[in-house]
């Protein structure tokens, strides 16, 4: 087994020796990137120095004095840029300066990916859109992550969060008939498309590493949310008269959902025979097993709701803790209903590196800040984020010296230039 | 470039070439082979003929009459297995039976990857766990997906999305403070361990071309939905004393958020000047620009409430499509909240291959049915589903007759032993 750079009792990730260019900006796009550094690719991110990363700018920020809303020295960096800069180096680089093209080229001479996710057209007038870095590099995979498409209308203009959440339809599925549409609390439509970027990305490094040829890749925000949204088949199930939006159960999978307790609410999940017998012995009812409204799943989601009444009747009466201890001694998938606050702290997940403490590359952990970790177990090689995010510009020297090899005189020239 | 296997005016997919075996059932496993199906892979679904994918009796049927709630005829198939089985080969083999593990293990011989969801333990009974396959295959990659990992604490017990969906954290960031948790009406819970069980596994496949070794990947359901709601600092956010959840409004990019109009909601977001700016001019509002309660970015973020509650005001008095054409045309990031059965019949969506019709293998599109496509275009590379699922067993002379080269004999012998 070969061995991480950094650290010879871990092995190396699983994308050792592949480069990464990342372009990109804000979450989609960097969130992608940041997958492929947690896999042990090279990501070289490239800034403009005059307009750096948006997120570094979003609060809040941490620093020598912790976490705080503004920032308040030189070296506070923000929580987005700490987490989603992980395992990243950050050069600079003023994309719009006449010379600047020739030295982006000897980055893609060098790389194996670019992932950018600038507006429609940007590229092109960069000079640096996909048939460009092609002809330095015909083995490069371009990834190209859009609001809607590299080509949408110009008038659905700026693709964000909210605004995919919406057009998707996932604020319409969930809540339930009637009331407004329900907008998902995490980033959801921004974090679609990087998960997709990823996948893609990495089969087309496959098809390259197998023919010498590179291609484009090329990924929505609407799309990849759209695809996931109709994992449902909601337009069906309206035609069999079923209601998309059911709130808090599913009438389907009857006994099935989220029920209040004394001090909380718990989700159960009972739609299969066994199951639902399991919750009735649990509930002390086990003559409901027998019951002709629930002696089978057609009878009980016929009897959605009087069944949904009487469990949430009982574990109205309990604490949260012990309905689930007595759905858990009778087999019936349950859960606790977590502050997500409190989620991200589980011991089970920060012991596995599916969420992480971040760190300052200065300060280190100077407050207890948990972000998303990678959430990819691997027996034979590292994953996760074992370094922290670095300042705008910290790896010019060695990704301008070191990769490029410039000689003391160019790199110079580049850091008056910008 | 080489063509595609049953078509030549298309190219191969990008993982041409790549074989799986494909051990999942229900959603969150086979959704994670269907990626790879989506991709080229050929991907080899292997189902107990005496309890097969219980995705194949989920209600609704397609067959030839259409869609309907019960199966009326031997060749219905359910929507689930329709969407989730599109590029897979399925055959039968009782891994129970002792004879059995022999047949498993040419077929593991042959293949690339392997998919597993089966509960903790169950591999190990049944003799294909990964240092049994390891021990003929080395370079197999071996991903499993499980609830809460291969070591949780049994008193978990089965994970379902509900159940992850509330212990991660997700129901919880969603609706507003004091109400009720909010179930997100995707199985969102059962589909972000797919997408990075096939992020890991493609990883992991790279590795095995360049060193000859295959791996174990491990990824669970609570572990990938929790580091995706970990990509908010809800634990910093509620310490700086700001609301874990704000509903359809977001306090801290004000103006921003969804809103009622005369016949629906639109989502609008203009956290930067020059946004907020667009958006007063498309109020017919332009004096508010300078409005000291409103100038500025963090004044707006002071003052969103009565800011938000302008914005209302104005998007009330018409449709969405005006209220979207004049934010439009002053540059403001906006979208129709769209039904989901609407927004998965998005001409865009459909045309890009990011939603697509289902067919029966037989019947072909009897009727009108919309899934989730392969949100991932290639310039140089066909991706997305271009064949039917098939009925359970369908491929058996194809992969023991094909790929294993049984002969007529052992083939007889492996039907009537099932």
């Amino acid at each position: 087994m070969e061995h991480h750079p950094d650290n010879p009792d871990k092995p190396p990730g699983p994308l050792a020796g592949v480069t990464v260019l990342d372009l990109t900006t804000m979450l989609a796009g960097p969130y992608a990137t940041l997958l492929l550094a947690g896999l042990g690719a090279r990501v070289i991110k490239i800034e403009n120095p005059n307009s750096p990363d948006p997120a570094r700018g979003n609060a809040l920020f941490m620093g020598r004095d912790g976490v705080k809303a503004a920032p308040g020295h030189d070296d506070d960096l923000s929580l987005a840029i700490l987490d989603r800069g992980r395992n990243k180096e950050a050069v600079t680089l003023d994309l719009k300066h006449p010379d600047a093209r020739a030295v982006f080229m000897d980055l893609v001479r060098r790389a194996d990916v670019l992932v950018e996710n600038f507006s429609p057209g940007v590229t092109e007038r960069l000079g640096i859109d996909y048939a460009r870095c092609r002809a330095v590099n015909p083995k490069i995979v371009y990834t190209s992550i859009s609001g809607f498409g590299p080509d949408a209308d110009p008038r659905l203009g700026k693709a964000v969060d909210i605004v995919i959440q919406a057009m998707s339809g996932l604020m319409m599925a969930s809540g339930a008939e009637g009331e407004a549409p329900v907008r998902v609390g995490i980033p959801i439509g921004d974090q679609a498309a990087p998960l997709f970027a990823t996948i893609g990305t990495l089969a087309a490094v496959l098809q390259a590493r197998a023919t010498g040829q590179g291609q484009r890749v090329d990924v929505s925000l609407l799309g990849t949310m759209g695809a996931l949204v109709a994992a449902e088949p909601f337009e069906m199930e309206r035609k069999m008269g079923h209601a998309t939006r059911s709130g808090n159960v599913l009438a389907r999978l009857a006994p099935s959902g989220v029920f209040p307790t004394a001090d909380g609410h718990i989700a159960i999940s009972a739609p299969k025979d066994a199951f639902a017998a399991g919750l009735f012995r649990a509930m002390g009812r086990p003559e409901l097993i027998h019951d002709a409204r629930f002696c089978s799943r057609a009878a009980r989601v016929s009897n959605h709701a009087i069944l949904h009444e009487m469990v949430g009747a009982w574990t109205r009466t309990l604490d949260t803790g012990a309905v689930g201890a007595l759905l858990a001694s009778c087999g019936v998938p349950n859960g606790p209903v977590r502050d997500p606050a409190d989620a991200m702290r589980d011991p089970g997940l920060l012991a596995r590196g599916e969420t992480a403490r971040l760190e300052h590359p200065v300060y280190g952990a100077v407050d207890d800040v948990v972000a998303g970790g990678l959430p990819i177990r691997m027996s034979d090689a590292f994953t996760g984020f074992d370094k922290p995010a670095v300042a705008l510009g910290a790896s010019n020297g060695d990704v301008y010296g070191g990769l490029l090899g410039y000689d003391h005189e160019k790199l110079g020239w580049l850091a008056r230039e910008g």
